[in-house]
């Protein structure tokens, strides 16, 4: 994984080994500056592939190759014999100390690792939010994603920001994700009429003698349309077919799309029908899904179509069908959903998941922090991309109620703060004035998962992750949790950084 | 490859299978609806990638394994060794025919892998039309693209839609593109003094005695500063440090990050020390870059103190020297620079180029248009979501000019278009009038480079994409090439094809 990496890194590599500075030790710090999509928290995410790629990082012969083919041909020899012999294992992270050179070159790897990561497990942690622990979400993005790769990480740091399940097959395959689906618009129009429909028989769940279900549908549809005040001949025969076929091959999973041709008109009517065929055969069906149109004020009519056939057909469960909807579904989509009392029990989200529309990335940054036992900060014309130095430790304070309130960095060489204990801290972005803070509970959220060379803590599995991180998100107190206008969560430093910072900024200037 | 689908496509595939519907002849078209970021073009791209996954589409046994154990349970055994058996033998690609399991069950990777790709090679294109010809572009978007996959399409995608370089060192290795890169903060910020400049000595280009280079920056930053009337104590020394240690590293290729403190007071000076001792030695800098602050009014400035310099050490290379910027660059961005008269020769960008938030997915889709030889199209609520039905043959038809000004559909079956022959045709969203054209050329869009399970015709190299892409683009005319609200570029359907489309339409309805 080494060559992951930006053209500078290796050329500052190189500076670096040619001043012979290299070996110098060195930290990092991997960080954003503001929360995504405006909101007050994000969820970290990506950890795990990155210690992968630390574990992996080497450059080959063949990469090694490569790199004297694009440095300048002054470049000495010895250099790239250098390069061969590298490895992680002098570095831990996501704090990153180890030889200056190394630092440096995984600056990139990281970011890349890490900020896609956090912001679409962000991005789905507000969308479960919005719709509330009880709404099924489902995550369709495959083929909105930067390529395979891109929907991969896409369906992982879903599940884990609370979705409950994805349609990529593959990411089902390689983590075990729930995966869910059920037929398109193409399956609906590939048929045209209810003498394609092979096999035509089903056996009831109890047993006895195979029904023709296209006829026993059919005979049911002509019910359903009188109930319903629909001229049956505007119901579309292909899409019955379509529908009956499907219920032959999956009676226990069926499920219709409603959307072909006329959700009112001919998808619902065909559905019913055919749902109420199973009824009679002993099966049940399990949803429908809309693609197009209104979304909210159709799940309520058809809610209401389901109430008045599981009445008259006396089929209770038909009340409750669940009722899956999708097409371009965003964060304002949701909360039309909620306003108009939609009925909608399961949402399929895509592209404004993982294209994460509203910030299309987070803009983590890698700074150096610490250089040969030295603090190191970066002032520039932009107060904002100024950096703390030092390397530090930081504390989660809690307040009596559970919720977190404050970030605290300190520096290394610090006592933690104490539970209970006041603290004198100044707020990132208000430096100039002191506050006191007292926690009911301190939580240090450095953990050394990376140390020579080897993962040295047993990574969690997908599931533990993704409870970690919903337990997490849990705790944030309403006013940090709002997706709209948020009280900020601050981040604070204590007095003695803040000393450094001070005295580092006067030397600079 | 072929577990890269949603899940439902494998439902559907069990719904064909079991009607004995799987090998039907079926044909699929992957199209967009509306032309991204507002614009009238679209570069269409992925196709090698697709043609790769076409060739390798197989399920294992440790996909049908996985498959067995997430398809309801009632789903019989032969279909997963129907499965074990598929490949894509019988399928040509881009217009998809072929047996109907297959044509839908390659529908999602088809569109993840065009749909991006696609996408960033447009974005890409828009850049390089504002940039102009001369401009250099960098993409150096790795750390904001969607992990590791996502970043290397977008590097090649971008390739091909008009950037130079990129920075992803693993992109120039796998794909041959040209790399680049000099410094970041990080590393001007990892010195602190000139006491730490090792070695210290550089030899001159023509021969001769070893120079102490970082001596003879000192004294020549106090001529620049007087020049420039800059106090010399206001100079950063560990820039200094950072830029001469960098210089001794690369002689000939020797650039400087301005923006690490302040650019006027110390950037500028340190680097036009460190170049004009260079130069003493014979050699040449090759640029600067700026990552903050108003870069088209720096550049400016950075302009007049080259001149400035450049006249007075009696150096004429240094009123050219390249000034390359980044920072959130967007096509807002480079408009700006322009309306500003800047002087900025290189630019590279990152989030805007590969997260496109502008419209960050293309919205590809893939309709089936054609079953067991009879047309099949969907209407629905959403006008918009109707689809062209039938087998067709699609022209660009060109104008005396040589600009394309229309792409035609036409039934497979139809004869061909001639050049200079009236046709009348329809343009879609104004299906009600029928219109003439004649075109001065006409150019049959579709080739056929997969059949029988192979790849049948040689794939043209990314040079070769790139310079076919490029010539592509410098046919539009400058209405549909602007940027804002260009002249819409009509797709239109011969009469025969609207004559199909509106029996369909009837016989639906």
């Amino acid at each position: 994984m080494a060559p992951l990496t930006d053209f500078y890194q290796l050329t500052m590599a190189y500076g670096h080994w040619r001043a012979g500075r290299h070996r110098l030790p060195a930290a990092a710090e991997l960080f954003f500056r503001r929360g995504p999509f405006r909101g007050a928290f994000a969820l970290a995410a990506g950890l795990a592939e990155g210690l992968r790629c630390l574990r992996a990082f080497r450059f080959s012969a063949a990469d090694v190759a490569y790199l004297r083919s694009v440095l300048p041909s002054t470049t000495e020899d010895a250099f790239f014999d250098y390069l061969a012999t590298l490895d992680a294992s002098e570095v831990p992270f996501l704090q990153v100390k180890g030889p200056l050179l190394v630092v440096q070159l995984l600056e990139t790897m990281l970011l890349c690792l890490v900020n896609y990561a956090s912001l679409v497990a962000t991005n789905a942690a507000r969308f479960r939010f919005l719709a509330g622990p009880d709404m099924k979400l489902m995550e369709i993005g495959l083929r909105r994603a930067q390529g395979p790769d891109g929907a991969l990480s896409a369906s992982k740091y879903s599940y884990i920001g609370g979705f409950d399940c994805t349609s990529n097959v593959l990411a089902g395959k390689l983590y075990g994700i729930p995966v869910r689906g059920t037929i398109a618009h193409s399956f609906v129009m590939s048929f045209t009429s209810l003498e394609e429909v092979q096999p035509r028989e089903l056996l009831p769940l109890a047993g006895g003698e195979p029904v023709d279900l296209p006829a026993l549908a059919k005979s049911l549809l002509q019910q359903v349309c009188e109930l319903l005040q629909i001229p049956p001949e505007k119901t579309n025969r292909g899409e019955l077919a379509a529908f009956v076929s499907y219920a032959i091959s999956f009676p226990h999973d069926f499920q219709g799309l409603l959307d072909t041709y006329c959700v009112r008109r001919s998808g619902l009517p065909n559905f019913c029908a055919v749902a109420l065929a199973l009824h009679q055969l002993g099966y049940r069906a399990v949803g429908v899904r809309l693609d197009s149109g209104d979304l909210a004020q159709q799940s309520k009519e058809i809610r209401r179509v389901f109430r008045a056939c599981g009445a008259h057909f006396q089929v209770p469960w038909f009340e409750t069908i669940p009722i899956a909807v999708s097409n371009d579904i965003s964060e304002q989509s949701l909360e039309e959903f909620i306003r108009e009392g939609s009925e909608i029990d399961m949402i399929g989200v895509g592209t404004n998941l993982v294209t994460c529309p509203l910030q299309p990335s987070l803009g983590c940054v890698y700074k150096l922090v610490e250089v040969n036992g030295s603090p190191r900060m970066k002032l520039t014309e932009d107060e904002e991309k100024m950096t703390i130095p030092g390397i530090k430790t930081i504390y989660r304070l809690y307040d009596a109620a559970g919720h977190p309130f404050m970030d605290l960095m300190a520096l290394e060489e610090e006592p933690s703060p104490s539970a209970g204990q006041e603290l004198a801290i100044r707020v990132l972005g208000r430096l100039g004035e002191t506050s006191k803070v007292v926690p009911t509970t301190v939580e240090p959220l450095h953990r050394t998962y990376f140390r020579d060379g080897q993962v040295c803590e047993p990574l969690p599995s997908l599931p533990e992750v993704r409870s970690h991180a919903q337990v997490s998100l849990s705790l944030l107190s309403p006013a940090h949790r709002r997706l709209h206008e948020p009280q900020p969560y601050p981040v604070a430093v204590t007095e003695r950084l803040h000393n450094l910072l001070t005295e580092l900024r006067q030397v600079t200037q």
